[in-house]
């Protein structure tokens, strides 16, 4: 966990007029200044130069002179190496900087950082609904999976009348989501890295919080065929219609079946398969769980300079908390790591866990290169206006979602969870894709920090969405669900902010509060990731 | 265009008992079986073979005794060789054939076939929407753009309170229009082929449906900038705020803007801006048009044997039409057309269109070779069951949708129509995704043939779907706007087919009738093109 210290001592509240930055480490060489509007040419920062330009806020100044060459050090790390002599008290931005190229994959640490385990956190628990297949749901969801965009606008037109007409009889239902998605025959199914949003949309079907009623509707003449995406054995279903001890057998509607006459019977025949759907989840009651039940996903997006220094600091505390407690945390976002590569590995329980971690990096490394991009393509001009010079600096401020605990799985993109504890599910970074990939995974919370805003929200798992800096949170008072700017401020400490989160997560898992998201029914779309080519 | 002929002689009908084949070239030596529920073993074929194999309808029957390694003819071209030997009356299925390879692109015929030219087709018009720059649209839609996926939830939340409170008002606006899709600050903006999406974008909010009332909602630190979406000249804006003379300034609504406070100011100001848009589309009336002025997409989905043999070629005969009366008609899907390349290279109307053809399929044969497929990913488990062996029956019975004319224009997919005439708009076949380019290309009325059942439709443009089979058009009578099926029933000659498709077009331009999928308001996604990697 990083430990913010100012230059200008002990922050004090941020006023205009008292200069506040945050250096990560004491061997740092920049600080980024805190203060609201940024600081002003010739403001003397205590202890260290005066101001030669003015900063922005977010961004970073020398806090000494960096000769032409020499590395500009943040989180400890070079983010860069100066392109000319830079005086202290200058703007540091990625003008100046020469970025340093990715570290290669070969002979890093494997597993050589052996903590002191965390002391277990016990006591803590959620009202969650109990599935057949163990896992545990934070909200009661009827969702319609689709094999094909074909379907989507009937599908559509279904689920209005479904909420309309049945949803209101089923009051312990939460919601009815469909799992609309842009995958057609249009893919080339039996590419190799097919595979990829195959089984990303198998697993987003058996995501927890849609209690194991898994209902399909396909077009027919498909290629993605529903036996395909859930093949026989796939899905646990505890339906009263199938014989015990039988296999069961996928609930489908059909739209090129012969018995469809007419679009309204194709309607009616969604409308009626989801009604027992809806009757088996609504007398699904919330039961007492254990913290461990929890699957959280984290991610950032939108990223300033102060995501690594307030919000994500405290999502990495959390993330401790919750591992203390036994439960499941995913942190990804492959692009935003790669260059912690070798944190990570060192930090894996057991050398095949780093060799799973270099594989997605090396298989990730080729697939940018087979397009003629590489890691550098991730970050935006909303990053460096906010402070981001490149995505080293953002990586560093990015992994440290992770908090410290060992990292003791890695998941490929679109696989499923197969342990509790710290896992590294291997996703690209664009958050739609990101958060797609965490509820294939069996997210049932999700964390957002952001630092330049956005209104993210998924319609099947809550999002808490926790803002880097106070004056975003109260702008954006009624879509921010929880203020980390307080730890720039001054007025609260990272592990202040990380407890407010994780009771947060309990309240909101629980179905004692919603999200913002959730309050204003914000949703964004699923967007798989589809690394094989479309014909 | 070819001449369907029968085994049988003449089609009386299509009854149980009359078999009713059909074969596309006198040199073909098999046909296809066009009766309701194929034809029993035993069937004696009138001047042919005794069925020795049930035949489901739309498969295909040997006529004549094929030998092991002899080539299978359909369309009159090989659409592949016998595994073994082939008596007649046999069914002959994908394994009994082996696929030929894709033709090599080097010395293909160029410009080569160079028709009389089509008689100009005279005095047909339609009631459209002039636009400033020229362009005519067939419906008066505001349609809201997006630079990325993250503004997709308030913008849909906007675009219900635009309808519930303000379309009301403006009775002359058809819809309003959430241009949502998935591309983000994930893809890798500078890589190549980024460039496909980024233009496909572009120019759907330039779409001759949508007035040139271009609206933009962003982010704010969004890879795609909006200035970056569409550079100052890209809008043709008139609009009475704008000085005379003055360069346009885009209207862009900025979520992350520093006047936003609140989840419902940022909603309030993309409804307040929706207004003065409403306004002015609300002022436009239809006028009377030449039929020169359809901009038309064609595309089949969900094909069977049936789409080449009665739909694919009525949309030939009414391309052939439009073509006459000075319209623009585009064909497409890459995968589709890549067998029968020989054919287009020869119909080019100069080597450099010719060339650009070639370009097109070089590109895509390199970009499912990176993937490690080809173009028989294309082929579908409905299209085999429909009757269609391969890839390459698939594509003769594609391209029939062409017509003859003369090849005078190819784009690159995302790319804008350049002129008027035929063009081979370069795209995959995958419904959404073609629909999509086409969109871009400028599209203002799209034709959609469909053996197996789509439901398919689009918000920014009608979409008239034409069954192939009349069983479907029964079955499917309020999806289907035209039944082809007429055409292998023997009550209507594709001819008929043709002109009955052509007087609805200018009736369903001029807003005189609705599609179904308007009707019920069947909206597919938008889906991007997107060969560039995502980070």
């Amino acid at each position: 966990m990083p430990d913010p210290v100012t230059a200008s001592g002990a922050p004090t509240g941020g006023t205009a007029v008292s200069p506040l930055l945050i250096r990560m480490q004491a061997s740092d060489n920049v600080a980024i200044v805190a203060n609201d509007g940024g600081l002003p040419p010739g403001t003397a920062i205590p202890g260290g130069p005066v101001l030669l330009d003015r900063i922005p806020q977010g961004h970073k100044v020398a806090l000494v002179a960096i000769a032409a060459g020499a590395p500009v050090l943040r989180y400890g790390i070079p983010i860069g190496h100066a392109l000319k002599d830079i005086p202290a008290g200058t703007w540091v931005h990625e003008r100046l900087l020469q970025m340093p190229d990715a570290r290669g994959l070969d002979g890093l640490p494997k597993a050589t950082v052996q903590p002191a385990p965390l002391p277990p956190l016990e006591g803590y628990t959620f009202e969650g609904y109990r599935n057949a297949d163990g896992s545990v749901g934070t909200r009661n969801i009827l969702a319609i999976t689709q094999t094909v965009q074909c379907v989507a606008g009937i599908t559509d037109f279904a689920v209005r009348r479904i909420k309309a007409e049945l949803l209101p009889r089923y009051p312990h239902v939460d919601d009815v989501v469909s799992l609309e998605h842009g995958y057609g025959c249009g893919v080339a199914i039996d590419a190799p890295d097919a595979v990829v949003p195959i089984r990303t949309l198998r697993h987003i079907s058996l995501n927890p919080n849609f209690g194991g009623e898994v209902m399909v509707v396909s077009l027919g003449c498909e290629k993605l065929q529903p036996q395909r995406l859930l093949p026989p054995g796939s899905v646990a279903i505890a339906d009263e219609r199938q014989p015990a001890g039988a296999d069961a057998v996928l609930d489908v509607v059909c739209l090129q079946d012969d018995a469809h006459v007419g679009f309204l019977s194709m309607v009616e025949s969604i409308v009626r398969q989801a009604e027992g759907h809806l009757r088996r989840l609504n007398a699904r009651r919330r039961e007492t769980v254990p913290a461990s039940e929890l699957v959280v996903g984290v991610q950032c997006g939108g990223s300033d300079a102060f995501s690594g220094v307030t919000a994500n600091p405290a999502v990495g505390f959390c993330t401790d908390l919750l591992v203390r407690a036994g439960a499941s945390v995913m942190f990804s976002e492959t692009t935003e790591v790669r260059d912690g590569i070798a944190q990570l590995t060192s930090r894996a329980t057991t050398p095949d866990v780093a060799d799973a971690m270099i594989r997605e990096m090396a298989w990730y490394d080729a697939y940018l290169g087979r397009g003629g991009a590489d890691r550098s393509a991730n970050t935006t001009p909303g990053n460096k206006r906010g402070g981001l010079s490149n995505i080293v600096e953002k990586a560093m401020g990015s992994i440290v979602k992770s908090g410290t605990a060992p990292i003791s799985n890695v998941l490929a993109p679109g696989e499923k969870l197969r342990a509790k504890g710290l896992t590294y599910a291997a996703t690209p970074a664009s958050d739609f894709i990101c958060g797609t990939l965490q509820l294939a995974a069996g997210m049932n919370l999700h964390v957002f920090t952001t630092g330049r805003g956005t209104p993210y929200g998924l319609a099947a798992v809550p999002v808490i969405k926790v803002a880097t800096r106070t004056e975003l949170a109260r702008r954006w008072h009624d879509l921010m669900d929880v203020n980390a700017g307080t730890i720039a401020d001054g007025t609260a400490t990272i592990e202040d902010v990380g407890w407010e989160l994780f009771h947060l997560m309990l309240d909101v898992a629980s179905g004692r509060r919603k999200t913002w998201a959730e309050h204003w029914k914000l949703h964004n779309a699923l967007v798989l990731f589809n690394p094989a080519p479309v014909t």
